[in-house]
């Protein structure tokens, strides 16, 4: 029998092939080690011409907090799902963004909240649609995904369910801000003005732009963790003046949220009936696993062509499964940045930004 | 200068080019005057077991009857939303269904109703959830499509709305059957079987099974009419002895329903989270449109192996553009149907089935 190892050219083949394995076991873990995690505060709620240096800095300044939330977790290994969800949190209980605290206001003059969160390893999902009593709709939204066999619950019957499960409850007046207290009388006045506008008298169009620019807002993150894992979070206050218990896309799967490890986690913000009527993060979900576009190309295709010839404005937030990140949005600005580390000791990067560059 | 049309050849040329510009014309005005309708009555909700003959001729008959609405506008050239209406429309006021009269009951012992209605050609799309005093929900969220700015309301705003805009209300007492109720009574009672099984006492789970089966109805149409429009529509009264104010995928645009001209209708019946999960109807028209499947295979792998693989059971029927028909389920049952003229003097094809064949 010819003994192989001792075969010259045999010994140099087994030196490549132990190499090669050695290559593919570093990328291996070097995929693992990078982690991504992507956040959102809304977008065409805010004019360029409209905002000072120092509302600018705020609104930096409070990004960047939510995104030291999600990386502690991440860094140390953490899994997505509880990175978006400290994310979130930090968004939901800072009055700035319209979502938690400072949520704006309905017609009727209440608060009502919608999230959604979405673990893409596994596909589980929760969400909230109308609460008015739950201090963070995002940790309701993770209750109803692990302790209950449902994916979507409203208004007093997710409040009791996420009350049962101890999540925190607060009093409705928790929300109150008195600066989206003001954006509702004004949509109020102008929903009076509008209807001058039909009855043929001038309007100031601008009045009516500034009131569509205030209608609507929303907070969320997307993260990839070392293990691979994506999830995707979404929570909002919806739009001033809101009627009739309307439910936006941020709580519906598929719209304003969705995750799935085999393509990408997505969380949008904008004029919600029109990423429902797109089913906007599954699509571009569909279109990065099958559709044979990269990430940038299919949430460029969705936000940028789609959206805008549907009649709707907005923007997302989006992290592929090989840490790809996209941020389109077709309005002034949107309230964004990402934090993300692409190896075990590599740099990490950061950065936040309001308006087009 | 030559005469070309005196040129033997080119008389020849000439010839041929009418010839096949005839028959362009004849395949456009077949496909155009081609109309499809397909029905579901829910899955999951029936056991070959426990039916008699009677019954499943009742059922049969009143499958008949929603197809004859339907049929009666797309065979004069009616539009495919009429159609799925009218169709939903006999099926909610059978109480036959769980939809509309003989909606089952939630824990709380009320009839909480949800509807959607899309239109393929524009993408236009409206929503109910949780309304308890619509006659017919379906007309509801057709109401919301084309008379407000949203896709989506729901609850007493909803009712107010529907009420503003002329929808017919009924007493909630309208919705009352007794076998419902005995259901609700049932599903209770399983629910304290529960209980003591998870106290380690012996229970038949025949039981857990037949209260899974009773969990879960819907009722539903797709459409491609003589103008080459798909429609679809979806109404349910969700699980029996529903908590928390839970939403199923029915009233969720992309979930149980949706429509694109581009590529299918889809109204889907069954355990309503899992639909939600996938995000089923929206997934299967983007695999028709650019996955590079046909109707049938796509249908077939997101019924037949995502579903199940997730946990989940149920069906769905689907329409394609070029007037293809999908009907998979994975239960042992789903009530379903269609009716189809493929040109204008053709025969006109009609069958409706309870099980598997």
């Amino acid at each position: 029998m010819v003994n192989i190892v001792q075969n010259k050219a045999m010994r140099v083949l087994l030196v490549i092939l132990f190499l090669f394995i050695g290559n593919l076991t570093q990328s291996f873990i070097a995929a693992q080690d990078r982690y991504v995690l992507v956040i959102h505060g809304g977008a065409g709620t805010i004019l360029r011409s409209q905002s000072t240096p120092e509302q600018e800095k705020r609104y930096k300044e409070s990004l960047e907090q939510a995104l030291s939330a999600g990386q502690a977790i991440l860094q140390k290994g953490g899994k997505a799902l509880d990175a978006v969800e400290a994310a979130v949190r930090v968004l939901e209980d800072n009055p700035l963004f319209n979502a938690g605290k400072g949520a704006v206001f309905t017609n009727q003059g209440r608060n009502e909240l919608d999230a959604a969160i979405m673990d893409g390893q596994t596909l589980a999902a929760g969400a909230v649609a109308g609460v008015t009593t739950i201090r963070n709709p995002i940790t309701a939204a993770r209750a109803v995904m692990e302790k209950s066999e449902h994916v979507m619950l409203s208004g007093v019957g997710a409040e009791l369910f996420a009350k049962e499960r101890g999540v925190e409850i607060v009093d409705p007046s928790y929300f109150y801000t008195p600066q989206r207290w003001r954006s509702l009388e004004r949509a109020r006045q102008l929903d009076s003005l509008e209807l001058l506008k039909k009855m043929q008298e001038p309007v100031a169009m601008d009045d009516i732009l500034a009131r569509r620019k205030e209608k609507y807002g929303t907070v969320g993150a997307v993260a990839l963790d070392k293990h691979g894992n994506l999830a995707a979070a979404t929570s909002t206050g919806g739009m001033t003046n809101k009627k009739w218990g309307r439910i936006g896309d941020a709580p519906i799967i598929g719209a304003g949220t969705y995750a799935n490890n085999s393509s990408a986690a997505i969380s949008c913000t904008g004029w919600g009936e029109y990423f429902i009527r797109l089913v906007m993060a599954k699509s571009i979900c569909d279109q990065v696993e099958y559709g044979g576009k990269t990430l940038e190309q299919a949430a460029n295709q969705l936000v940028m062509q789609k959206l805008p010839a549907l009649g709707g404005d907005g923007g997302l937030i989006a992290v592929d499964k090989d840490g790809n990140i996209a941020m389109p949005f077709c309005t002034e600005g949107m309230y964004r940045g990402y934090i993300r580390q692409d190896s075990p000791n590599g740099p990490i990067r950061k950065e936040v930004a309001l308006f087009k560059e």
